[in-house]
């Protein structure tokens, strides 16, 4: 019998927090290889050694822990998420990932027991320390694409750390081996499937009163660069109808966008979040609006869909623009035979819900059977000091996968 | 009969636009006091000592120069504008107004006539040197606000120029005597009235191949500044029936703003010119947005009935905002008899318009008979080294002041 310890958890959760560029009042900072994200894996590294697990860092930079009495090619579950952060974030995004696991393999140490399970701590998932996300999982994951070009390639020359190093560079200190990639690349064989549990970062399940989901499928994104291309005006002696305003254009397309969002269902949302007008003066009609889009829906055709009207949009509100996709991931679904082992691991009443961001496991997901367990977060607040989950609810999640992972 | 010369005034425009800062590539700019400034003022003076006048700057830096036979208490016409630019601007704004009545002394001379017309060259109209505009007609005119206060109030400490001085400091090498400022206030009953040319920067005439027309109002003004308070939010994981993004309910406002502008016939404008918002990522839903609002009308009942249905609209949109109106100078209607002088003297053909942008015309109105002159500018475009005006329509003006001062 496998005993989930809340207590145990909570000191976890706080132990990293306190691994923090900066303060807490101002938020957590553990940037991707900085001494306070060091400081943390080596903190996870020691607890898994003393939970009887033997600990290695693959190629790319990844944490991989299993019960000493378990060989490395023996077939397990994997479960983890990551201990990088955004920029003063919160102490839960990823780290309920890491110790939730990490309490399960205590759990059953202390227990006796050896289960067949492999912590995983994912490295750069965030994408805020080198400019782009799920670094560490796309290394190790990928087989085509520019993640498996062993890091030979330009592609890796774009993305910096704000000391300017490569990943690569960064990392070498770390245990990251660009010589190894290829050879330490993910064997599908090795493992059952992926489990990864992370906060909902929503306000859903909090608002519906409801602590663990587990998610049926990760949003597609489509995000696009729109640009307005006007001619600055004097906003004094231009008459309206002389007018051709960029920004009024740009008005009714966040309008239109907001609409296209909303007639689409619930698990389709749309955001115009970062606008640029120039010259931006408050007497001056703006001459160039840039702005962005994301899109997003669990479902492939609604996201066709939408992009298709959020096209016409463009096209119908300004004569001269430049309309750019810059991202287009598409929807993963999730595994229905380890949603359903999850469901019947947490007793069986839990909901579905699906993620509207992105994870380390939609990059498994293609290789390994592959589902997540959303924790409620208060509010929805995330990457926010204020982010919070309750620590009954971390400790719920901790005894499903217990479960699911106990049952043989 | 005196004879307006087009080639002089030509010489004029394009010598003070060789007193420039920059390159003419990039535009013209001649900040309130620099050097480019002190050698255009400077040439407009020799000029107007060839043409026979007599010259004195007055205490807050305004130039004036009259034929040596007319004393400087006889009645007379007053005419001019500006010399300063705006950074990287046009040869026209400002510089028309001061070479038509510089022509009108010329022809007047060689003809052996003194014209009772009185030049002048206000200082710092733009208002980009020392952040507000009209700087030496109101020192020069203002008997009541800050502007009467001679100097040493601490309303003139918060502008400043790019080398941090103060106008008074910053003028003193430039004739500005801040301890005179009380003594030398215009004497209205030494004018007759006012004539202000100026391009009409406004694409409306231009289009409508109207080379000159008078100036019936100059438009009142209201700006705003909105900000609405929202809370930032995760793109992906918060769905649209969670949301409450203040950057939807800008895109509202912006879109209302127009339409309320559009309802209010010809003369009304508006315009949101200025947005910021707060992350500004493109994964983030807003959290705070600011933006602008500039409302004008030559009607003061229609500015009042657009500031309420903006302040409504404002009220309406979102819950948590801010609402602060930031500058309110009412309309100013010019002078019927100046007005209809000044049709007479141009043929009696020329359209009535007015004036969305603001000019000295407006500070000295309450004192003088005034009225305008605006030329075509092609294509509305000003603040802009592509800044035209035909020098043909600009000659054109130029014989209407002669007509109109000639007559007596």
């Amino acid at each position: 019998m496998m005993l989930i310890d809340s207590e145990r958890i909570s000191r976890d959760i706080e132990t990293i927090a306190g691994f923090n560029e900066t303060t807490p009042e101002i938020g957590f900072s553990r940037p991707t290889f900085s001494p306070a994200w060091r400081k943390a894996r080596d903190y996870v590294i020691a607890q898994a050694e003393a939970a009887g697990c033997k600990v290695r860092i693959d190629a790319a930079g990844n944490v991989h822990a299993r019960p000493a009495a378990i060989g490395w090619d023996e077939k397990v579950w994997l479960s983890g998420s990551h201990i990088d952060s955004v920029p003063t974030g919160g102490k839960f995004d990823g780290v309920v990932g890491v110790a939730v696991p990490l309490e399960v393999l205590r759990a059953a140490h202390l227990a006796g027991r050896a289960v067949p399970l492999e912590l995983i701590v994912f490295a750069e998932e965030e994408g805020t320390t080198f400019g782009i996300g799920m670094f560490g999982s796309r290394l190790w994951v990928n087989r085509e694409g520019p993640f498996a070009e062993n890091g030979d390639d330009e592609f890796f020359h774009q993305f910096r750390n704000r000391a300017g190093q490569t990943y690569f560079e960064a990392g070498a200190a770390h245990g990251v081996r660009r010589g190894d990639l290829a050879g330490e690349r993910i064997e599908p064989e090795k493992y059952r499937g992926l489990i990864e549990v992370h906060i909902e970062q929503g306000p859903a399940m909090w608002a519906e009163g409801t602590p663990l989901a587990v998610v049926t499928a990760i949003a597609g994104r489509k995000q696009y660069k729109v640009k307005l291309l006007g001619v600055p005006n004097h906003a004094g002696s231009t008459p309206m109808r002389f007018r051709n305003d960029p920004l009024v254009a740009a008005a009714r397309v966040i309008c239109g966008v907001d609409e296209i969002a909303h007639k689409h269902g619930p698990a389709t949302v749309a955001t115009v979040g970062k606008i640029e007008c120039q010259p931006n003066a408050v007497n001056v009609i703006a001459g160039t609006v840039r702005f962005t889009i994301d899109l997003r829906s669990p479902d492939a055709e609604t996201l066709e869909t939408c992009h298709r009207q959020i096209e016409e949009l463009v096209i119908s509100s300004y004569h001269n623009f430049n309309f750019l996709t810059t991202e287009d991931p598409p929807p993963v679904r999730m595994d229905a035979g380890v949603c359903a082992a999850l469901r019947r691991a947490a007793g069986g009443t839990i909901v579905e819900t699906v993620s509207g961001a992105l994870h380390d496991a939609a990059i498994l997901a293609p290789l390994l059977p592959t589902a997540m367990l959303f924790v409620a977060s208060k509010d929805g607040v995330s990457h926010n000091p204020a982010e919070f989950s309750r620590i009954e609810d971390i400790a719920a999640a901790a005894r499903a996968l217990a479960e699911l992972v106990g049952e043989r």
